[in-house]
């Protein structure tokens, strides 16, 4: 299987239009494109068109709402909760992040807990644009439960991702990263291309240790780090939901399916009391990328540092795209052509 | 060397009596005692009373005050600064948990950045205690650099730990970790006790692999988890610093010598919001304990499980301190009570 290569604005286009037709207004269907297409573009496929398909299928069936931009209710004047009411996730969290930007402006903190709402994409995504507005940012969220327990065998905790981000020029850091060694998008990119996992990424649904990405599509994944990341996975999770009020482990749906509504839970904590200044910041994130290197040749790098650079060189080369996935896209596009054209 | 059997009040009370000696009120002395001890008690010597002879040099010397609460700054209702005048870690850290505590019942959510204050001991502790009030609490704190990044070979970062505390009942799920795959105390510690460190925890200071813990002392220790572990680590020293003013990477100093002011940065974040009740957080965690096992004999556990299993058996069965370290606190003592019989 080869992979299809296009631009960032052929690929963005492609996806709106796509969005557009499932009844998405323009406006929300630009900013859920944007999420997809930036993760292909920081080389995150696992976070991009890959869940296209899915959510038109849930746009179709009604199990997504097109329009729906959160339902807010004011726990404080700095602490949010959001009723997503199955929008689409960055149309839904965009809109809670606005709302309490301002209040950690002016409180030093804000937060918001989000129930009722679809896949939010690359959690980075949000906590740079945060981070880019002069505030730091803690982003996490759950899902399905895929990752085993550190000495367990079954799929108890979700991939519960946590980003960071700290204000910082000419880029803020951003960290992103699941909480499992991958993440099940990973495995599903694998199981599209047909490229086995590595050993002691997986677990089959039998407890035994797997590298078919299909196997491991019905076990579970390792927590990263060993008994550290794993317990950093469960506490997340379990911060995450009881803040939010969403469902526990096993009882999550919605991210990787057609027909659940998705119950998982997003929690931002936005912290405006930055008491140094953001040059101060970036003279240390400097010293960090000019220290001493293990291998001459890769600079010590600041998390985001690749995930920028990777994205720069797609704006000016483009993306590969699986192909049975562009097909699937192209085809769909072609029935909307044919649709309008009737 | 072998080690030497004390109960745990015992020891509390040879802990408290050095300390009121330095001039520290008994109250205050009590909260340090505690920190030191129940870490020994919960099998974190890398965190208990290795510390307590240096913290009664840099009393004896000025560095470190004796009788500094903190000095109180409210950014917002929700946002508090601590100035921590050189007091003791603890001491400063309770003060400010029990000012931030109400208002964080009452907006959801609020937050305390520290600056100038001794090193806080086992971070748990402190989110333990205020998840035991119904709080949901993230603790972070910074040291001094002795972690290579990943891809580096240099002392650049903290150990860095992340506390997370989320209610439960019997007890909360209470996360601690430091960011490093060991903590440079447990260094120290295996230095004490001449016991080489494992591969891959620790580069001498030419940047090379070392399991000698005196040369490890000079050099660095690995970031746990790989490169997600090191964004992490790096992440929340960040923020921290940002948020708090204190001094950043190299600059930091003060929890492992005598002679220079503590100018690490202290976080405390505390959520209010449940959504849920905690027995509703208690039923998934123990359904996480009550999932299929690697070892059969070796139930899942949630993090604090085993900290807390060790805490009870200390109560019952006492602990056991380094030789050379009992029988340095033993001097003091005695040379304590020559002063006061003179």
């Amino acid at each position: 299987m080869v992979d299809v290569h296009t631009d960032l604005l052929t690929a963005q286009a492609l996806a709106e239009r796509l969005l557009i037709t499932a009844g998405v207004p323009a406006p929300a269907a630009a900013e859920q494109a944007e999420l997809l297409i930036v993760a292909e573009a920081k080389g995150l496929p696992s976070h991009g068109l890959l869940r296209l398909p899915r959510l038109l299928r849930r746009l179709a069936n009604g199990t997504a709402s097109p329009t729906s931009t959160g339902r807010h209710e004011w726990q404080s004047p700095c602490d949010l909760s959001v009723d997503g009411e199955q929008g689409l996730g960055p149309v839904v969290a965009l809109r809670a992040l606005d709302a309490i930007a301002p209040r950690a402006e002016q409180f030093g903190v804000a937060v918001c807990a989000i129930t009722n709402n679809n896949h939010l994409g690359m959690l980075g995504y949000y906590a740079a644009r945060m981070a880019d507005r002069g505030l730091a940012c803690f982003g996490m969220t759950t899902s399905e439960a895929l990752v085993h327990p550190w000495g367990g065998t079954e799929a108890m905790v979700g991939t519960n991702p946590l980003a960071l981000a700290v204000p910082a020029r000419p880029a803020p850091l951003v960290l992103d990263m699941a909480t499992s060694k991958i993440s099940m998008g990973k495995v599903h990119d694998h199981a599209i291309r047909g490229v086995p996992l590595e050993p002691g990424w997986a677990l089959d649904a039998e407890g035994n240790e797997t590298v078919d990405p299909v196997a491991a599509k019905a076990g579970s994944i390792a927590p990263f780090g060993g008994a550290k990341g794993y317990g950093l996975g469960l506490g997340l999770g379990a911060m995450v939901t009881f803040l939010t009020g969403a469902a526990y482990g096993t009882d999550v749906g919605g991210t990787l399916d057609d027909i659940r509504p998705s119950n998982k839970g997003d929690l931002f904590i936005l912290l405006g009391g930055g008491r140094h200044s953001v040059a101060e910041a970036s003279e240390y994130l400097d010293q960090v990328r000019r220290s001493r290197r293990a291998d001459p040749d890769t600079p010590v790098a600041v998390p985001g540092d690749g995930a920028r650079v990777r994205h720069q060189n797609s704006i000016a080369q483009g993306i590969e795209i699986a192909d049975s996935l562009w097909r699937e896209l192209i085809a769909l596009d072609t029935a909307r052509e044919a649709v309008l054209a009737d």
